[in-house]
């Protein structure tokens, strides 16, 4: 299928040899990470250009078995805390040189033994999972030289433990106790006694992390354990599970989501179909702060992760395992913190 | 920094002695696309597991000169449209054995030549850029064998030109006439007459052709020219320019948006700030139907673009290129309908 009036390749040493530059210089102009002065890679990549010549990663990957690609193991790419991370993630990494390659899993947390084995035909320099869908030891079967990162959510109690002990892999670590102790102690001060957990997804670390983390900060508060509204991280779940628990149960003070859009449901829910007040009736804090809290229709009460910080350690973790291989286990943490906006309040007070 | 102690690469043909296969079986097996009965790819995957054997993609491609990447080319991919695409273009994409590769560009529409260099770098197989950041003939000379395809808005009366009539390139065409239509006679039917248009970034052509086809309907059916409400699909933007409309202008009847998350920022600043009732007041219809469209705070009624067929037609239109990488310029069509919900109802009647 290939053209047969395709010219020979250019190769780098020509575009030196045009550019009057060295060898050296042309691969540092290709390569985003590399200091070069700007005139100067432009005018290499000008040159290189005009000779049609790019440097192929399939060929250089042969020999250095770099593939400059980082996959990123995601269920859902179009859920808004995930596609921010991603977007912002994909930036970061390319300035350092890298591609984002996106592998979608099931969203049930099964893992297709199929794209496993595809994956590994990438050669993936490193890989993050967003995901419990796929742990360590079946990672490090795939992946040849990469180690895999995962998101770890420490409670201090670790009943929601590591998702392997045997297998190498590096941890981005959320912090998430300092932003549920503020979340709490505000709602507290506001009155709020029996206070609800919409979950995430049953399996979820990240959900059942913060479930544990909830039932700490409560009890040492002398509040009574939180009443589980089963959700899964959707916007829809959420509004059902809340028409439940208001309609056959008893209601609650104030409802804290695993994530912000399980919170946009609560809302809805209580204010479209209920009609009760928020905050006046009931508290609502969500988790993540992704871009629609601040929307007027919602100015939610909200944990947030830094995305600037979350992403930057990622990066570093990938550029860290890239320079030392064989290092034990690397680990870098993010904090969170409460921004509140309009979601908790007084109670009863006139609207 | 290789390890001495790597084991020799499993072979292919190791796999097919091992599994009691043919060689070809074990290329079908490790290809999504190949038809293989179930079980026998299972048991091939398995026993190429536990050899620890995958195709290497680096070799194959030098080969084979196919990359398995589909670069996208985005501006923003937490923009919750490209998001929803991006997410269902991938397990489409998947399921016939490519993967998908972000390419971030500015939004301010430049793009940047060491992302061009780079982008080579990766050998792609297609590009699908949802921008017009960049140019086909800039992406020609970057490309090697990849036809990019661009998403084009066909009006009719094409003001809104295709983005290069020399160098070949593949569209999708979103046929948004249907939809603009059926949008403005709801509105018209419940009175509205002043309507404004909410545009997106100046330089969008998806904007412009939107703009172009509600200028066209309402001279067709007798209103006014749109009042135009200058917009960049952000929320926020929208919600500054609804207030500087009713503040300092003289306001509209309804607001037509070039997208769904401009007409929440219209209704919020309506609904919020200008204490005015939608759709009683003022009628908002959006553009796109992403997920929160359907959210009880906003219950938008909306142009909606199925997005089953888009992303079919997308991979359609990769595999159409990749059988004939001579053919002239490939098209694929989706069309547009309007979503009621309840931003369109009778002028004035009490809330």
């Amino acid at each position: 299928m290939d053209a047969p009036e395709r010219p020979p390749r250019a190769t780098a040493e020509m575009v030196a040899k045009v550019a009057k530059v060295s060898r050296v210089a042309v691969s540092r102009a290709f390569n985003p990470a590399a200091s070069i002065k700007a005139d100067k890679r432009a005018h290499i990549l000008d040159v290189a250009q005009t000779l049609g010549y790019a440097p192929d990663r399939a060929a250089r990957a042969l020999v250095t078995r770099r593939s400059h690609l980082v996959g990123v193991i995601v269920p859902d790419v179009c859920s808004p805390w995930e596609s921010q991370e991603i977007d912002a993630l994909t930036k970061a990494l390319q300035n350092e040189g890298f591609a984002t390659l996106l592998f979608k899993t099931r969203t049930d947390y099964s893992i297709d033994p199929t794209l496993l084995a595809y994956m590994r035909g990438f050669n993936l320099d490193s890989v993050i999972a967003y995901t419990e869908n796929v742990r360590p030891q079946t990672l490090a079967k795939v992946l040849g030289h990469a180690v895999p990162i995962y998101i770890g959510y420490p409670t201090g109690t670790e009943v929601g433990e590591a998702p392997d002990g045997e297998h190498l892999f590096d941890s981005l670590n959320v912090l998430a106790r300092d932003g549920i102790e503020q979340a709490i102690a505000m709602m507290q001060g506001y009155g709020a006694r029996s206070i609800g957990y919409l979950s995430g997804l049953e399996r979820s670390l990240a959900s059942v992390a913060r479930e544990q983390t909830l039932r700490t900060v409560l009890r040492e508060r002398n509040l009574p354990a939180p009443v589980m509204i089963p959700g899964d991280f959707t916007y829809d779940t959420a509004y059902a599970a809340t028409l439940d628990l208001f309609r056959m149960g008893e209601g609650v003070d104030a409802v804290f989501a695993a994530n912000d859009v399980g919170a946009f449901g609560v809302m809805d829910a209580l204010r479209h179909e209920l009609k009760l007040r928020v905050p006046e009736d009931v508290m609502v804090v969500g988790f993540d702060d992704i871009d629609h809290a601040h929307w007027k229709s919602y100015n939610l009460t909200t944990v947030k992760i830094d995305l600037d910080l979350r992403v930057r350690a990622l990066v570093r973790l990938i550029l860290r395992r890239l320079k030392n291989p064989r290092a034990p286990a690397l680990e870098e943490t993010v904090p969170t913190r409460l921004v509140v906006r309009g979601t908790v309040g007084k109670r009863g007070s006139a609207s």
